[in-house]
């Protein structure tokens, strides 16, 4: 396994001290709420650590002011903001799909329940505002609007995945319409905001973006390829896991677009009420591997990874920023987890 | 019944159109969902109309700009602005309460499920700060500001009220705490968020957010009396509603201060698990009687409707302005639904 890059060291160095000025300023209910979430603390409120995610779109956020030439300090609050929005959305979504884990531990509303965890979730995309407002110069409200278009098209994304169940007629561009919005968007937003903050060139806020959602999508493949072929012991999840929960997911929809009968064994799969057994996961995976699907996720995750390449070398930004821009890409589509 | 105050259909009529534009910018399947709960539209999508709320804090918000002497438009997007922030969170609550109904009619949750209403919810808030974006002006932005710093409060608040479930060992000024944070501080905001608009002296928004904040708290107060003695067939609930739903309302928390054994009788009540029955339900409310619940309650509503009035009798205020203000709570506190 290669080792993170540094640049995600650095970020989550400069962002967790603004995380947690903001988190502080929480009624005691969901600050205890939101900091088991990021894995600061366990159910009982004692200090813990690990469980908390990469801080990916911090490092955007900090490596895009620095792209165009500004220290990372002119990025943290739009650091915080992606973040704190972010998990605003997980908060939310784990809710909604009743998943009753992840990175490993139970979800907030499994812990807390699903009043308080929906509370805390509206909290943060709150504090997210505020975080931005602390300062009321043109740059600050420019980045919470970008903010808030992101968000508001994450929700939109959201909404469209809740659509999107149980459908067995869905394709390629359907899955890229749903993750253009649910994860793309606010990557676009995070590789982009450092700059805003910064007052970068329009043409380089808008590179950046385009790169940042490039890498959402390329982001995204890779996680549903991890959903149904990644390695439990790498990913904390059972294998299969995406297939157990019949999710929408890139390899499945590639497949269902295939013609013969293997697409028809998925949809009458993915058609099927009770949950599936071993038996059933395992020609649902020979399905898959019929119809292409592991090649074509695959190649997903390269298109994008190669346009998000693609945004980065035409744009005028700082050589340094861009090598570890391109890095961070680069581990985000290798990664094990 | 007292006909209901001019100024209520005069900011529906002006507020509707802003509303109606920016509901037509969400998403299609969140669109529905939030016409719905504004009445607009039958669980199908096909127009229908009745049954959205007063719009109680958008006339709030367009009284405020009159009354330091600038015209209702200075203050549409506020008005929206707060309407859209209370409507985020009647969606959010009624999933957290398993509320089935509200005005009379199915909740957003109950029609189109738990996920698509948390997204509608979700949508609502962005759409308030978006709606306020618009124009990136310092008064805008202070709106803005305003707006989500009462809505954080709004969830605190939210947030206490899930952490009172079950506690029989609370006091009115629990009550005030929660009701003070829940409903008064997006009240407040409403009551002044035209005059921040509008660029009012700084007096005048301070005494505007405060009448709002005291009318917030009589309204709670009388909306709890409702929720006990209201008539079934002016309020659309049963009789006793809140007693069903053993909800921690202000006559239960007055009633259980008091000394003596109807409050422990109450106390078994709140404490009792399975569903209470009608003879349940009367010894309930011959506890409350014992105990002076509705007389505290009524007297909670006249002391904060009494600080409304002081507010804006000390505030440099335009008269007509004023007096519309004044019908506007007087008409809150003596309303039957």
């Amino acid at each position: 396994m290669r080792p993170p890059p540094k640049s995600l060291a650095r970020a989550r160095l400069a962002v967790t001290p603004v995380l947690a000025a903001a988190s502080a300023t929480l009624a005691p209910e969901l600050r205890r709420i939101v900091e088991y979430h990021w894995g600061w603390c366990d159910a009982a409120g004692r200090p813990a650590s690990g469980g908390g995610g990469k801080r990916l779109r911090p490092t955007l956020a900090v490596l895009s002011a620095e792209a165009v030439g500004e220290p990372a300090d002119r990025a943290l609050a739009g650091a915080a903001g992606v973040e704190l929005v972010h998990d605003f959305t997980l908060l939310h979504d784990d809710v909604m799909d009743q998943d009753r884990e992840r990175r490993g531990r139970p979800t907030a509303w499994a812990v807390f329940g699903v009043g308080p965890a929906l509370c805390a979730g509206d909290a943060l995309v709150l504090l997210a505002q505020r975080v931005l407002l602390r300062d009321a110069s043109p740059a600050h409200v420019a980045a919470l609007a970008a903010l808030g278009e992101a968000a508001e098209t994450v929700i939109a994304g959201q909404a469209l995945d809740l659509a999107y169940e149980g459908r067995v007629d869905l394709g390629e561009a359907d899955w890229v319409r749903m993750a253009g919005q649910k994860t793309a968007a606010l990557l676009g937003c995070a590789a982009s905001i450092g700059a805003i903050l910064a007052r970068g060139p329009e043409a380089a806020v808008a590179s950046l973006r385009e790169f940042g959602s490039a890498l959402g999508l390329a982001f995204q493949a890779v996680d549903d390829w991890l959903g149904i072929w990644g390695r439990p012991e790498r990913t904390g999840k059972p294998v299969a896991s995406d297939l157990r929960q019949r999710k929408g997911s890139l390899p499945i929809v590639a497949a269902l677009a295939q013609p013969g009968a293997a697409a028809g064994a998925l949809r009458d799969f993915l058609r099927a009420r009770e949950a599936p057994d071993e038996a059933a996961i395992a020609r649902a995976l020979d399905a898959l591997e019929a119809c292409g699907a592991e090649a074509a996720t695959r190649a997903v995750a390269e298109r994008e990874y190669a346009r998000a390449e693609r945004c980065l070398a035409s744009a005028p930004l700082a050589p340094s920023a861009r090598d570890e821009l391109l890095e961070l890409a680069s581990f985000v589509v290798d990664r094990e987890s």
